[in-house]
């Protein structure tokens, strides 16, 4: 499956001089999305993955089609007060300010084996911070997976090598 | 599988007077929630799903799950300016002011098969607002799916009974 082609450059989004990478004609394709999940699946399914933790928003629909693929329950990492139940939090830099990350307190057992899911690692902020949550909550984080990393932007930069981060795709 | 022991009230969110149908304890339960998708894909397998539009956030995560299971195609509905490409947008009342739900304009190809899921039925202005969206992008509108509907808000008098619209769980 030649994913590159399923996946559409869309210049100047959200803002002037970013080439956006748009996922959704790979999502929407049924065989693409089928064979996207299986092959992020596929470094993870010896590693004992129970719960995949999904990043707002596009993470939640790779995070919850590879916790169905992997066996594994699903716990949501989101943008600040939609969760109902006792959060903890993080913060993390951004180009210009700052955003937040929220993870409810109880969301896994202590112990819990928990693999990462994104849809893009550019900068890494977003994935160092949610790693903070999940570590905070009292998982055993086994690893991340993205399904593109954006290589230019050094965000592997800021995962230290004590846990693996996978990327499907490279650009 | 007894859903309901895994779905938390938690009143007075997001807003006092409101009792929340938290259901990421379910998510959370692998096997909860491979029965919860199951349970879900089940009436729609003889369906010819071709693809599931799910509605931002919970609906991702419930409808990207559904479509592995059905081995269908996924499209966001999302929040205004999510979606980098060309959009059909939809307004729709809230208790107070409105919101706005919008899909990429050519995110199916005209007659294709989708379901659209979402978590909760309430009021069903979310609900009738994405169908508007599906339909104006040219699907062929097999149905819809929640995992839980409240029934007495009503929201499903406001969907017309040629399309199925079922739930999992009603309270």
């Amino acid at each position: 499956m030649d994913f590159e082609t399923l996946i559409r450059d869309v210049p100047d989004f959200p803002r002037p001089g970013i080439l956006f990478k748009d996922i959704t004609p790979l999502l929407g394709h049924g065989a693409g999305f089928a064979a996207a999940i299986r092959h992020m699946a596929e470094p993870w399914r010896a590693a004992g993955i129970e719960v995949v933790a999904g990043i707002e928003a596009r993470g939640f629909i790779l995070g919850a089609a590879l916790a169905r693929e992997l066996g594994a329950g699903f716990v949501p990492i989101r943008k600040p007060g939609k969760l109902p139940g006792r959060t903890l939090g993080a913060d993390y830099a951004l180009e210009y300010g700052s955003d937040r990350l929220e993870v409810h307190a109880d969301a896994v057992a202590s112990g819990t084996r928990v693999l990462l899911v994104d849809d893009v690692l550019a900068t890494g902020g977003t994935l160092a911070a949610s790693r903070r949550l999940v570590e905070g909550v009292g998982a055993d984080l086994a690893g991340a997976m993205v399904l593109i990393e954006l290589a230019a932007l050094r965000g592997r930069e800021r995962w230290s090598d004590t846990v693996p981060l996978r990327a499907l795709l490279r650009y």
